[in-house]
């Protein structure tokens, strides 16, 4: 059994993380901290517990008794948490944080099992990956490896209200978002930074350099990732479509047999045949992509849970792997489907 | 034209009101006021009036150049406001808020139309009935008057979540309240104070009394309005059922027809041979009404706006009742429909 | 490993009950029966199930390599099956439709293990509940048993809109029935007869007779349940109110502690402190349960997802019983929440 | 009195044109036609249409009682229609389908008043435009005309499911589309052909050409307009972004400058500049336009109501224009706003 501590567990993640784990066979919760419902039972703060846990909050933090910890702080906590307390050595951490997304001073691995699975199993330190993140580099990455982003890439992606977290606002409001439409952050959402990121270390060297517009501008020589962002009136998932320009045209089996080749061995990703829809993946730790091609646009599609593929599932696979779990492990997770 | 003034602007029953007034023939709107938003657009502001209306907020109250003033206060400040400030006598009143709907010390009259109608056309100050009360009223006032409410009624009243007003909360977070349903204020809701008030108002003097369980209990002489109210996963609209015992078995035809008679010069409340659905009133200032017969029970169905019938298109309904113009004036709204 | 056949299986109960016993950890499915899919990859035809299931329809019927069969059939189609085929004396059935649910010329036990796990237990053909029926009978099964439903009871339950089952129509068309509300079935549903037999089955004999109002009407000597069945604006769960009035005041201490009695050994229906909300289960096959009083009247609030606790999940719950097996094995749904 | 004649009068867009017309100060509806419907009220199959008319439909066509008619059939069954029957040539024809929406041997003008108001003006014969064609073109106007299409242009346009009409289907069903997103005729719309044929009058000759994918391809020497439609969870309205990429930078001031000065006298069309939503136009005939400049790159919000601005209210808009009313009169419509 994997012992697992859980910081900043009374969160929207914090909570989406109790609800897998209290169901994982090989996971005991040793701690939920939370320092505002320390003593209160999980179960009457987090929907959907009740029956399953008498786990209560606890404002203690016992490391020494803990395999794991998981990092459910809002962005920028944890690295300050880091700089108060210490954690032993020989405790993984995953966080699920943005802070050490970006290669740095520090041993984080980015913890997208699709590109870097073999470092994850050995990693002690891990950065989950933002959710649009994670949906949109899945939908690029055969093409990005394969040399073929080479011209600005269009990204439109819509995503559940559950994106903006627990906080109640104006755009979170159920009278204002339901049955409408909005966009925000165009064209300069931060996960642009660890999504350049990727695109880049994945790239053969001949490729042309992708830019990070929310440091480089779009004025530049580099090509960018034109994304939009879209408020969607549903709670979980996001669906995503990317449009890439090749220099040449290519048949359309070529570049599904890319997709099919990368996506092999993927534990929760899989190329779909028919245009998916985003139900096939809400309530599951699975990503779907798509692709058809036309001239030479490449349109692709790609949808995951942002809560689960998008946070905690995939911080669950990748303490799977972290462990030399089978990667699958507590994440066979029924389809809500309706 | 109508010179008309609004106080608590900025608010939701403001921008309602303001979004049915912009389209009245017969309506001048000479202030809208609001202390925080003063000096701003209020198309800035409240949703759907751009390209409507150039009107901006003040802090100034010109009770002189105005024939009448809406309160769109929360619940007890219109009271408050009263006893600070003070509209000249030719000036009339609609209160939006309940402070003036039970029957006391002040010269208020309820505006229920179909109830009150010639006492409305005469009155100088007026109480806009609250929307729970509305709907309920409407499924129940032609036996009240027949005096045909002999025992308990079983009411269940499912509201949009608009009827929670603009501030957001836990209950209105649509993560939360997208595809959910649940019950408040159970057989406590404050508007049992105005539908007992009408109920025994309306009945003769033969039927029993209708007792207010909020300050006469449960354990009572009287006939009680055992009301559920449902929080709804729409933001429009409340959608009621009213069960009523008889004394003794009626044909579901003499029922029918007193409910036709007695709504047979309603302006907006209509009885419906068919089962209705809500969206057939959202948008509208109308209520409908339907009733099935089963042995000595009646079960009503009815249903209005919550922000229209149940709020601002009455208030504009009383409005022109008031002033003498036709009662539909400015109030054929287009059905949403869908 | 049980090994389960599926009749029906391309239908909508076919496919959630695909969903789940995927991922049960003793369930091996044989094969899943469809004529008019037969071929057809099973992930192709039901939502969410890629990745999960090489499994494809097959026409043909096996029964040999099989321990029990389900039948998602629409309804009367189960006993016309059996008219027609013969399943070997050794396989169980689990019906998960009408067919067998009333006592009668057969030797069905009714599945509801809230009420009679023992006799599942032992049981070679189970009749499923009815949706409706499960999440009504868990609301007033502690009533019964202690023999207070003495009076009328005032039912009303809002469905989601999975309860219209696969085939498309007018009142689950998503352009009316999205933030809609309507009735039907008033006071008629079917769901009446096997909540009556229960009922009376579960009292004590001194209590009074429920009648069975599609048979017996509403103009009858015996109590009836009054119920009144919704349209949610939502695709899962099923929200019930049940209001009961007492012959004489109870504590609300002494009420609840009747439900927390009861429930004591359930394995997924638990009573609920504070007032909960449909979210709450969807996804699991939980059922919770909370009680409130007021003077002589009990108003108890239920709820479950009307695919899983209300078809498939039981279902899943009564065949571990029927052979054994941990009463929750493959049943660890994580709850959707959002 | 403008007399009104309605074929196809018993479709979503028959009802949503009678929802309108009822309230339409200076219309009289003669007659409405359904053949499956005749001598069936109106009310009765439309939503939201009880107390406001008592109107019934007819199979018969009285053409020398009116003044106009509004074809509201299925595509393609217009220019059926007139092949078997004559019209006087005094009555004037608007056309709501896409029979004659693209140029040829007919003298219907494409009823787009943003870029024709004059045409409209003096027509007999009006087709009037697509929903997303609509949306689209009104994103994109003022670039096509001041020359600045010069680049592939990329579209994502997310539709509400009145945009499906009528006949429940699969992705029409509310199980499946509630909380869901998919993407439909990728890249290959009906809509492109009206959408290029506009760009192309519109833009000046030197200009590059814009290519109708559906006859000319992708592999094209043209610029194409690269369309994704979406289905989205909503009913009513169409929220759309468009980017497009300029030879040189500009300046956000001097684009949205163009965007002003070209909706300047627009009764319907305002620029926002703030990002609206798209509940801000929904139950209106308002088109908002929003933009925003990156680099090279303008990045456009556009968003219309598919039933009025994108059907019925520009039709009646189109009615108002051809008969000299003010373009306004009738279409004063409240907005939902929630």
């Amino acid at each position: 059994m994997v012992r697992v501590g859980i910081l900043g567990a009374a969160g929207y993640t914090g909570g989406e993380l109790i609800r897998v784990l209290v169901h994982h066979p090989e996971v005991e919760i040793v701690f939920a901290n939370s320092e505002s419902n320390a003593g209160n039972r999980v179960a009457d703060v987090h929907e959907g517990l009740l029956g399953d846990t008498e786990l209560r909050f606890t404002d203690q933090m016992p490391f020494d008794q803990v395999d794991v910890v998981f990092f459910c702080f809002g962005h920028g906590k944890s690295e300050a948490f880091l700089q108060e307390h210490t954690i032993p050595a020989h405790v993984k951490i995953i966080d699920l944080a943005q802070d050490f997304r970006l290669k740095g001073d520090h041993d984080y691995v980015y913890g997208l099992p699709e590109m870097s699975r073999d470092a994850i199993r050995q990693c002690q330190h891990l950065a989950n990956p933002g959710c649009f993140a994670t949906c949109i580099q899945l939908g690029l990455l055969p093409l990005a490896q394969a040399g073929l982003l080479t011209h600005d890439i269009a990204v439109n992606a819509i995503t559940g209200s559950t994106g903006a977290g627990q906080k109640p606002g104006a755009t979170t409001h159920f009278s204002w978002r339901n049955d409408n439409m909005s966009v925000y952050k165009l064209f300069a959402h931060q996960h642009l930074h660890e999504i350049t990121q990727t695109l880049n270390e994945l790239a053969p060297a001949s490729a042309p350099h992708v830019a990070d517009p929310l440091t480089e501008g779009y004025d530049t020589d580099g090509i960018t990732v034109d994304f939009i962002p879209y408020r969607g009136d549903f709670a979980r998932g996001i669906f995503c479509t990317e449009v890439v320009k090749l220099d040449q045209p290519q048949s359309a089996d070529s570049i599904v047999a890319l997709y099919k080749d990368y996506y092999r061995d993927a534990a929760f990703t899989h190329y779909c045949d028919a245009a998916p829809d985003l139900k096939q993946v809400v309530g599951t730790n699975k990503a779907l992509v798509h692709v058809e091609v036309f001239g030479r646009k490449v349109v692709i599609t790609s949808m995951i849970d942002n809560l689960l593929k998008g946070a905690v599932g995939q911080a669950v696979q990748n303490m799977n792997l972290m462990f030399g779990l089978n990667e699958k492990a507590g994440l066979g997770l029924k389809a809500i489907a309706f």
